[in-house]
């Protein structure tokens, strides 16, 4: 049949929704730029020494309806199951209108990262309650929102003791026996590469010998037992240890809280907080510490300061720490949190507040309890008495049978050993449930009847008991009912800006359409529901997913094999190096440990390289943005011997496709060296050019830049790590299993965060090879045009070939700013009164603007920018003509809010319709900030980072 | 095994969600009201004589979780299939972005009917792209948006016509024998209700003699055949006859349009615009018309008039000759429109453009010739070579071979009789549909190839081809990338005050929480892909759900029967009379036909009588809000012989429980006539007195009010209509099969709006007897609470014994306009700029404000309410004192545009901030209205209906 037959078009394909500028559009911005064509535009933009020869070849391109009911037939084949596995993940029901309203509701979901408070509040109040539950729950001061997974979070604890442990900075770390299989794995693996000693031990038979830095607990165990670790707290104090506790939120209501213990860190996962299972991720996890550690806390963390006119207002803390600032010095590698899922999880907490948590802890006990009552009434032996939501049975020979008697019940239990079966309960459990697995062990169902009597009497010790009170803000008490939560929500999201709004221009950052139909899926229960530890007969739909687009990723990226377990661009760097690493340790050249990383790279480069136990030489970066290659080439003399890799990002962080890139990864590689092409400008690539294919050896991609996974203002990312073959083996390995190879697992879940993968997998089955390659080469006009228009203006930085940049462009203000005072900051915040969220601010050069509008936004929205750019850059002549002094402008008062513009006072220099709708557009459809701009020095000086009183906010 | 065992226990219970004021609150409202329990209250507020003795008997109350997991079982009972049965019905792909951002969507789907236009803008502008998506299709100027379906929508275009053609009153009505079977079933009901001649004929035949007051055609007709409709509408005006064209939209794009041709009326359905299946509906129906005939258009008209600032803004227009208004004199008796669904029909409009429409229309085109071509070169005969999108075959003895051979392929043609089948195809017919069925039917697939191949060939007649330019608005041509959709939903989404923000305090129509979990399965496949013909063994779950929704209607409202097929309340009150009809005549006693209306009563019940052939005697009411016993008597009395009915409103429609209604029940029923209670406000009695106990023969229910379905920006509806079992025989059949028996159809579809009644069937389910017998007196609670906190403020008009109110309150404002000047419309406009949606205005008396809180508010928003009223009664204070004048008031000036406060120029009494944040909560998060307040005399007198130019909006 003919391809080309009336019947097989589509009315209109994905790629005409996807990318904004078609047609007559694209012809218009070609024209300014000075082009025919957009080929003959990538043509010259991007170096024809480093163009691929092929297109790309990938399925053709499916329309939204086909991938939708592909996506069907996929999580046909996995298996939905009652999951009592347990071992830090659980059961839990998202309530719906948190689903709704949160996961599937764009207002949330296309929000970037809170960067720009002003327009941010609503997310960053979300996370500030977050903040405040974790600190409640774990009843230590301050705490972070958010860390990746919980094995990674006892990583960045591990690190942290290591940080501020100075007398005892040679010592081992101590890790709890009951501690998660995968928590102990990813631990390890970064002991490997830190060369640092882990010391797993069982706690009953005390702390062992020697200098200890830290000790990380687990409460409740793996196992289910609940232990009193007050004594062993209050040793490794004594022996001048920090002291870590692994703490499940849920449990924490009914148990003493870790701060209470004397602990000096607690961390967890919150997934059991209504976040569903999503096959072990994206989930949220916490970490809170005791005060004097709140500097050293690795991640973002939400902060109380006031805006201009004093109204209590919400931002990100003490961001000097962060590795984009601190480089190679930074705390921890992490950018990336999972604010999406920490909104989840602080949202459940506000809907159910602490009597609901505890009733649903209660609850989970109480299953437990019955369960455990019935089975040793009928004569089973329980490894513990005492335990929150999970009994542990010795079955001795009989495990595999007991496991496969429940799995036919649709239940999947935890199968230890071949004669131990554990079992978690959770909100979801039902007496029904409780029966079915009593069954599956042989016992009978009227004990279940006598055991559900009995269980009044069957608890914890009164020393395990929590006592104090949680959670006490009103926050936590005011949003009971549906409408309530409903209006919260809405209210919430109303307070900020988001894809579903306006452009959001970040460089480097990508914020390009999610599409409905990418994102769908993920909440379907055969993708949603799905343990991590599921049998394989159960998980065929995820892992056909999986490994087909692992295999188009490495199409793409012209690379061997991918693993798409990170679940963050920081852990997809950590993960390269890694393999970088264990490739030299595996050919013996163990002291290749040096990382050349050029001076225009972002932080978390040089962050990772010190977490993958390199060291970092920086390599100095000529004038035109582009590698220094005189003093690379002395840089690699200088190291040969100890070369270990480059890590290069192309097209630069300057936004620029330098020419040479072949010849540094020639250098570095006749050096013996690796090459790390950081995958952060994709965008510019794909269908263009192969990082794998022009000298890359790995490289990392964001899957939530190039591939259209939302920003969930903030989190979740992917950092899929992409290989040539000789890397191949030293990929991250499955934390549940690994046995201490090369392969260092990078993440809890084998799969990070797979929860989220049908988006990029949908992504690429809707464009096509061709289709794809269209979404780059207009990312390149989109930003060319942008250049080409406001270059006037603002002067355009870098430019390459041509004249052209790649898919960003860097606008300067130092000249403006040193005429008139008028800063990038100005700028950026007086494009929230037009209705905009700002391009990124000072990265990579201080004073400028990086400005990427992506292949998805349209002609008029792209010029509705420029000509608010070009207003602004009026306003800032009248500031240079004295019209209004800075101090007085409108740009240096800005954002304006509706209190400000409609306030019965009014003794500015420039009009109130000036301030508030500086284009006419905005007439009917405004966008008021809910705070003018805010003061961050004195929020870092005074740090609060828990919800302020309601009182702050009544003047 | 104990139930109240602790692994039983909810952590919160649905109804806890459900209702907003709980435990403390609750208690806090009680004592302002003075009882110190709800049952007491209760207990004085409705009166003993008609409580129902024993509580409400339901399944139990089922959690969320639960309830979705059982709407998952009865959803896997349908059978999802390739839906090509046609006959008013198509497949079609809802764009995803519309389906979340719309469908899918509270602040779009909790909105309420746009009569407070200012805050309603939004929704307004869509249903106009509507109304000028439909004009431009059908070539006529004025179109509604929108009407119920198809059937209906030529049942009032007939009305229109009978009405309309003075000079052929008494003539027939001809229909097209090509007419959809439903549409000449629920034509001829009415017929037989208004005793009207009906002819179907062959328009192959020319005309029929005699007097024709109108006549019908269908294009394309149902066995698919294009036909030149030009001679037949020459020959219909030539005979004074009007005409009505009933087109379908898509094939409109390719086809000469009716208004082209000379028709006077068109009329359709737009189901195939993106609108699911959903086993039948609810879709929307479109009406357009020739110049003269739009001031007797039924349905909502929406126009463009100015606001106070002279801005363009939209409204309801002509509302004076709507039902509520005009009585029995009423144009028709439709309320209710299909707003959403008309809603994802202009966006699909919108996102596809004139462009992606014809595309469509060609792609379901060219299936249906490749399929014609395959099965003629098959020796396959057809029935016309002129067909849009359906095939007609001629299959002597083989059709049910031929089904069933489709049916085991998973697709469903129509089985039209034994030796004919019809092949619908549509935007979702792919090639390899087009083979399968061409397989069922024996031709081979070698066949298709050449069809395909040859399929360039084989087009309409040159004349039937359309050649006029449509849908050339800017708004059709601007939002096609997916991020330009979402912005352009979100944008006017968020120019609409919805439930989602705020309180809609509405009398009469109970706004209450449409909660998640009741509205998710809506849109699950297995519900809404179900075609309303298809095979009894492929909708079992769909026919569960209804029998048992009608079941627990039944129980609730004490009833023996209950049928949910009509689709808006106004379809259950024609539905409920003609039950009553059917039973007079049934016992001989035709001459009954005489309906006592209270003249408190609603619009609609008279403009319903009318149409059910019945004659309207109005019985007075007496000074407090009752029906008048004296006049009553009378009435009964002077009809005795004729008396067909009594409709009256329980609890009244002011708002109280009337003592005596079982007194007024006895004496009609003693007459011979029967009681009709309008069931609107059947949220103030369920669980505590049965309609159908306490005197009812009939009844009819707002599953939109009653029972969560929300308003959706104005529709859709369900008004089930509830009998006691001597009724039962004359509830409606199903109009695709009726046979003229008194059982008229008052859909065209057997169970109307399916698609929405699992909400209702949820919400039952999560409730329970108990939880909905405590909503109720929640409800009570919180209009009584509102009633005694602002009596003092506006007097509360009727209150009836202990001085309670029902469910609802209604606060005189007469004094104090005639004191002051400011009028409820003033009052209702300034609660706009307080954040709230008005109350009820003037209904049921002038000059009053209906306030029905409604059991889901909290009372936190109750008191956020009250607060809003006791300000407003000061600033009239402030009026009557003379601080401002009542033209310069804050009150006559609301509501207040940003623009307005935030611009460069207030000459005005009272201070900026007074107009924008009159309270303290909105400085951060203020609702503005895109317009201030719309002068809509102007707009009935220069009426706009289509959209209006950009440049209109240039000031």
């Amino acid at each position: 049949m003919r391809t080309d037959s009336p019947a097989a078009e589509p009315a209109a394909a994905f790629v005409d929704r996807h990318i904004g500028a078609r047609a007559g559009a694209a012809e218009t911005m070609l024209k300014a730029v000075g082009y025919d064509s957009l080929d003959s535009l990538a043509d010259m933009a991007v170096p024809a020494a480093i163009r691929q020869a092929n297109p790309l070849v990938l399925d053709p391109a499916r329309s939204e309806e086909e991938t939708l009911a592909q996506l069907r037939v996929i999580a046909g084949k996995n298996k939905t199951a009652v999951q009592m596995i347990g071992q830090g993940y659980y059961g839990t029901h998202t309530p719906p209108v948190i689903l709704r309203n949160v996961v599937e509701d764009p207002a949330w979901y296309t929000a970037y990262t809170p960067y720009q408070p002003e327009i941010s509040q609503g997310r960053l109040e979300a996370l500030l309650n977050f903040q405040t539950m974790v600190q409640d729950l774990t009843a230590l001061p301050i705490a972070n929102a958010s860390l990746l997974d919980e094995a990674t979070a006892v990583a960045e604890a591990v690190l942290l003791m290591r940080r501020s442990n100075k007398s005892k900075a040679n010592g081992a770390i101590v890790l709890d026996s009951e501690a998660l299989p995968q928590t102990i794995a990813v631990v390890k693996g970064r002991a490997k590469a830190l060369d640092f000693d882990v010391i797993v031990t069982d706690l009953a038979n005390g702390l062992p010998d020697g200098d200890i830095t830290g000790v990380v607990l687990q409460q409740p165990g793996v196992s289910g037992v609940v232990r009193d670790l007050g004594p062993v707290i209050a040793e490794a104090k004594e022996r001048g240890a920090l002291v870590t506790v692994a703490a499940d939120l849920l449990a924490l209501t009914l148990i003493t809280p870790p701060g209470e213990q004397g602990a000096d860190i607690a961390v967890g996962s919150v997934q059991r907080f209504g976040v569903p299972l999503f096959f072990g991720g994206p989930h949220a996890a916490y970490m809170a510490v005791r005060k004097g550690l709140e500097r050293s806390l690795p991640g973002r963390l939400v902060g109380v300061s006031k805006d201009s006119a004093g109204t209590p207002a919400y931002r990100l803390a003490l961001q000097t720490r962060e590795q984009h600032i601190r480089r190679e010095k930074a705390t921890s590698n992490i950018c990336t949190a999972q604010a999406l899922l920490a909104i989840v999880a602080s949202m459940y907490a506000v809907y159910h507040g602490p009597q609901g948590l505890t009733a649903i802890a209660r609850r989970a006990h109480n299953s437990a309890r019955t369960l455990a009552t019935a089975l040793q009434d009928a004569g089973i032996e329980l490894l513990h008495d005492s335990f929150f939501d999970t009994v542990t049975a010795r079955v001795p020979g009989k495990a595999a049978a007991i496991v496969a008697a429940a799995e036919a019940r649709g239940i999947n239990l935890r199968h230890i050993d071949a004669d131990t079966v554990g079992v978690s309960c959770d909100e979801t459990t039902t007496e029904a449930i409780i029966v079915d697995v009593a069954a599956a062990f042989g016992a009978p169902a009227t004990s279940i009847a006598a055991a559900a009597e009995a269980v009044e009497g069957f608890t914890l010790d009164a020393q395990l008991l929590r006592s104090s009170e949680f959670m006490t803000h009103p926050v936590f008490h005011t949003h009971r009912s549906e409408t309530q939560m409903l209006r919260y929500l809405r209210r919430l999201s109303d307070r900020d800006l988001a894809l579903d709004r306006t452009m959001i221009p970040l460089g480097s950052c990508t914020m390009k359409l999610n599409a409905t139909a990418e994102m769908q899926s993920m909440t379907w229960p055969e993708f949603a529901s799905i343990h991590p530890f599921a049998p394989d007969s159960q998980t065929e739909g995820w892992r056909e997913l999986i490994a087909d687009l692992e295999a188009k990723l490495a199409v793409i990226t012209g690379y061997d094999q991918v693993s798409i377990q990170p679940n963050a661009g920081s852990q997809g760097e950590l993960a390269g190096l890694l393999a970088i690493r264990g490739y030299h340790h595996s050919r013996g050249e163990t002291q290749r440990n040096v990382c050349l990383i050029p001076a225009s790279a972002h932080g978390t480069n040089a962050a990772s390289a010190v977490l993958a136990g390199m060291k970092v030489v920086v390599v100095a970066t000529a004038g035109d943005g582009a590698i220094d290659h005189a003093d690379l080439r002395a840089k690699i003399d200088a190291h040969r011997e100890n070369l270990s890799a480059i890590m290069i990002t192309y097209p630069s962080t300057h936004g620029v496709f330098d020419d040479d890139v072949r010849d540094v990864c020639d250098a570095v590689h006749e050096a013996g060296g690796q090459v790390y092409i950081d995958g952060a400008n994709l965008n510019a690539l794909v269908g263009l050019a192969q990082p794998g294919e022009f000298g890359g050896d790995v490289s990392h991609l964001n899957l939530h830049k190039t591939f259209c996974i939302p920003h969930g203002g903030g989190g979740p990312g992917v950092g899929p790590v992409a290989v040539k073959s000789h890397l191949a083996p030293f990929l991250p390995g499955d934390a549940a299993t690994w046995t201490e190879g090369e392969d260092i697992p990078v993440s809890a879940s084998r799969f990070g965060s797979a929860g989220v993968l049908p988006i990029s997998w949908a992504y690429v089955n809707l464009m096509g090879g061709e289709g794809l390659t269209e979404a780059t080469k207009s990312a390149l006009l989109s930003a060319n045009y942008v250049a080409a228009r406001l270059n006037e203006y603002f002067p355009v930085l870098y430019t390459g070939r041509g004249g052209l940049v790649a898919h960003e462009c860097i606008l300067d203000l130092r000249g403006l700013t040193a005429r008139t005072g008028v800063t990038a900051e100005d700028v950026a915040k007086r494009l929230v009164d037009y209705g905009f969220h700002a391009p990124t601010l000072s990265f990579p050069v201080a004073g400028t603007l990086m400005v990427e509008p992506t292949e998805s936004e349209d002609l008029g929205e792209i010029d509705r920018f420029i000509d608010a750019m070009i207003a602004i850059r009026a306003e800032i002549d009248q500031v240079a003509a004295g019209d209004f002094s800075l101090e007085g402008s409108p740009l240096r008062n800005a954002p304006h809010t509706a209190v400000v513009v409609a306030g019965n006072e009014w003794d500015r220099a420039y009009p109130r319709e000036q301030a508030a709708f500086p284009l006419a557009s905005q007439r009917m459809d405004k966008y008021f900030p809910p705070v003018g701009r805010i003061d961050g020095a004195a929020g870092d000086r005074n740090l609060v980072c828990s919800c302020p009183p309601i009182e702050d906010f009544e003047n």
